[in-house]
Formats: C-alpha cells, structure tokens, sequence
C-alpha cells in the first residue's frame, strides 16, 4: 500500500480490449521521502493533485470495478489531509 | 515479512467500499537499518508503538479479517521486544 | 503498470513449450528518469519504438492472449504521445 | 528464491491465530554480497548460523507445513556448504 | 522476465520434499549493466554459461514441470546468441 498524489492521466491509442474504459492515472509516491513515478487504475474516482491511496499486486485486482482487468496497482481511496 | 513500529494512522475521505472499516497504519521498517515508510491494513489491534510483524502479497488475504480486503499488506503479529 | 519504450526483441533457440510462440519484447523504462531495462510478452502488436504500458505478476496473464503463459510481464496497450 | 544464514529467531507477544505455532526466523542474504536482513517461516526444521533456500510470495504456501499459514516467505531447504 | 548467465548449481543436503529432485541453478543477471546474483529452478535443462530467460512470482509455477513445486523463479527458455 502507498500514498500518492495524481500527477496526470494516461492516453492510450492502442490497448487490449481488457484494460479499455479504465483510466489510469500517473502518479507520484508520497510515501518515503523520495520522487517516485507510477502508474495505477482508479476506482475511485481521483482527481488531480488528489492524495490517494494505491495497492499492488493481486490485490489491485479484489475490487469489483477492477476484477477483470489486467490491473497490477489500483487506487481504492482518497485520503484525508486535514487530520 | 517485515519487522516495522507503528508511528501513525491514515485517514481515508474516499474510500472504495471494499477498504471500508479497516484500519491502516503507517509503518517504519525496523528489519534493516534503513529508515522506509509503509502502510498496513491492522488485523491484530496494533497501537502506537507497538513494534509488528507484517507480510506482503497475496499472504495478507489469508487470515479471516482481511480475506475479502484489497489489502496488499497485512500486520499479522505483535512482536515481543522483551526476549 | 510501467511505461516503457521498445528497444528490441528476443531470440530464444530453446523454449519452455509453454513459452513458444510468444514475442518477448526489450523494454527501456520510461516511468522515471531513470534508464532501466526489461522483458515482456506482447499482447498488442507493439513495434520497434512504440511507447507501450506494461504491467508484472498474475495481472499479466488476464488476457485471453496471454492466459497460460508463463509470463511474468505483459505490454498491454500503447501509449497515445500526442496527447 | 534466495540463499541466507540464519542469525535469529523472532519472538509474538500477540499474532493472528493463522500465524500461530509457526517458527519465523531472521535471516541474513548471501545471495548478493550486500548484508541484507528478512523474516521467514521455517519449514525444514533450520538451526542457527544453517545456510538455507528461500521463497518468497505465493510460492512460500505451497508445501503442506505453510499452506494456510499468512507467509510471504519460507525456508524450503538447508544448503550443503562442502560441495 | 529476466536475462541471466548460468554460473552455478546448488547443493541440497536438507530439502522440503515439495523441492527434492528439482536443479536449482545459480544465476547472474544480464538484463541491466549491474552485476545481480539470484536464484532460479530449471525447466529447459540449462548448463553452464548458457544465456537464459526466467520469469518471477507465481509465473514460475505455469508449466507442467514446476506446477507443484514451491518455486518462485524458474528458467524457461534459453537465449539464441547468434542473432
């Protein structure tokens, strides 16, 4: 699990008809100290500049939005900065 | 699997249904010298301080609290600093 | 999920069964700055420096293409750079 | 898969029930020459300062001793250090 | 998906059974320019010096020869040098 804040989206031209109709955003890690880019399907609805929480793995993969996509990082939720 | 205390807790405005009602700390790894931020979904009632046992991948889907989770990394155990 | 251009293709002169007949792609990282070099099966049709998205682990074996392989990494789509 | 010297053993105040009755082990990489420390669960019964082989992810729950435990990672095997 | 060089063979003298009878080879890493040791079971009969293709994570367990074993990396093709 990390943190991140959206960055930007992604346009694909090509895509194989399993990942089509998800949005995939461009993100950049706020969990460690350091810059880090990547990319992960929303289903939450994030926007930009949104801190939002990101998994990897299989478990990108247990939501139902997500189910059969070919996802391996997905965001499930926007995290709260006023706490 | 990773050695890590607990140093906080995140907050979620937006969460997809299937996170909901979970508990995700902020953990600093204690099984190499490094400092590194992560963040666990809790299934042992973990508190402040307490230093843990975490594990990643599908393995943080095993135990009955986090099975249907989307969880990619699970706080399994509290580990006992006294021996 | 990983953007990444293509900078190659890979021979094999003697395959797993279960591998044979897939295009194994050279990619070079484009996700960060950094200048990272790695594998995948194509699953678009991708060419000799497309941008493509590529994802790792059980995600790259949900598509009908590529479902019994033993990949570990799949090109997925390709990337729109005009946008 | 990675080779390692065992150099400790953790001690649970508080664990899962799914964690419970399993020995984890702190083990010390010598794949690489780097000193690099990690957790796994013992499957073969290893003693201090014994090289072993590891798994890591799912692969770590696939012998009988592991398979419903939440392990990410385990010791399969002991290495022979005479040949 | 990774390339690597065979430079060695591991001796078992105490095995899970679930790993008895597999060749497990040593392996370095020749994808990037980095010198990276790692460990892989063998399923395409490799020797020495031969250059390899392995894959990673439960990947490694989609061919008929590493299904049941606890195998987290395997080579299944060998590299064609000539072209």
């Amino acid at each position: 699990m990390q943190r991140a804040k959206v960055v930007g989206k992604l346009w694909l031209s090509s895509a194989h008809p399993y990942i089509e109709g998800y949005k995939i955003l461009i993100l950049c890690d706020t969990t460690s100290g350091e810059e880090n880019y990547y990319l992960a399907v929303d289903s939450v609805d994030a926007g930009f500049d949104d801190e939002v929480l990101t998994v990897s793995g299989s478990a990108s993969r247990q939501s139902g939005a997500t189910k059969k996509s070919p996802a391996d990082t997905a965001i499930i939720a926007i995290i709260d900065q006023e706490k």
